[in-house]
């Protein structure tokens, strides 16, 4: 089932600094028409009753859509796929190829932005304000050996994550790519990764949603 | 594309303990003609030369195709159920029920499974022992209280994870039920999520696999 109007009345959580970017930029670059609300992390508002009862797991991104709220970036990225199919950001009809580009996704939000979320979220892990403190000291090594993996394992054959063909990884893999420099990553260090970041800023679509997300909250 | 011979040609890498269970589950439970290969953690054998050069990742599971191999559990789940759609594993044709099953396996793999591998697999986010050893502290509440969200927001109404339907969803689960023991949390506590394991534990393919996983290593 899809809808006619496209993704009219659809609604988009968003914050700054998160990986509610990366729907954000795959809903802007497919033309859809949708609303977009921001969450201010800094007010915890993200922790108000009202936030709760749209998304008790106190998170982004949530997509508001006719039937219900979805949560979870690649969920997401795979939903706005299979709305905007003309966009060809998903090998929809290759069973393997998706699972491919799937399994990419499923790596950047269980491992990478992970290993992120403990330099920033240690207080899901520990109550210990000292052991708080000391994840933080691996995420440089980790999120440098997990670009360094994608790299090898990805940017080797063309200039996107799935080769010749823009896909929704493309944009979650910018995503995370943004949170390098303040884990300690210098991009330039990887420079097919940064190539990629490079490549991606040139998209409308990834100008216009990154520009936003920089204004600051008024 | 899909294979004429179904799954034949197919080989699976599992490890007893690992969500590469829920792979295995799923595949036997629709039928698939598939090889299926121990592989030995407490001999390190994911470590070595020869399984990295399969999985640089080094970790479980890994599906190798005609086509190349898979990794990552909620991307294999969908590709079994795409190339088993007569199992009606997933809402293949329902963008948005797909997108929910799909939100469901992202957060099984992104945030449950994390919590859990704070207990096992500290040495990923800190090498101090001190710390690996403190991480360990957090697990059963964590674990806990993602499965009482799972509870609410998902075993409300029907007897699995989408409601009346079977998913993967339901097998992903199954699998991390199985290590909410050594994780220091009674599922008997959990009503809902007890009821839907032992509900599990009656089928075929569950209990045949389970058994199979449970085997000594030789």
């Amino acid at each position: 089932m899809t809808y006619a109007g496209g993704m009219t009345s659809h609604t988009l959580y968003w914050s700054s600094n998160s990986c509610s970017l990366a729907s954000h930029l795959v809903m802007q670059h497919v033309g859809a028409d949708f609303n977009a609300v921001r969450v201010n992390f800094a007010k915890a508002e993200q922790r108000s009753p009202q936030y709760l009862a749209l998304n008790p797991k106190g998170r982004v991104p949530v997509l508001v859509t006719p039937r219900g709220i979805l949560t979870e970036t690649p969920a997401i990225l795979h939903y706005v796929a299979q709305l905007h199919p003309q966009a060809g950001l998903a090998p929809l009809d290759d069973p393997f190829a998706l699972a491919q580009l799937q399994a990419f996704n499923s790596y950047l939000c269980s491992t990478v932005h992970v290993h992120h979320a403990h330099r920033v979220r240690g207080e899901r892990w520990s109550d210990d304000p000292a052991v708080v403190e000391a994840l933080k000291i691996k995420v440089t090594q980790n999120m440098h050996d997990s670009f360094a993996y994608i790299e090898q394992a990805y940017l080797q054959t063309g200039p996107y994550v799935m080769g010749e063909a823009l896909s929704t990884g493309d944009f979650y893999l910018f995503t995370l790519s943004t949170w390098l420099a303040g884990d300690g990553v210098d991009i330039r260090t990887l420079p097919k990764a940064y190539a990629h970041q490079q490549r991606m800023l040139q998209l409308p679509a990834v100008q216009q949603v990154v520009a936003l997300h920089a204004t600051p909250v008024a």
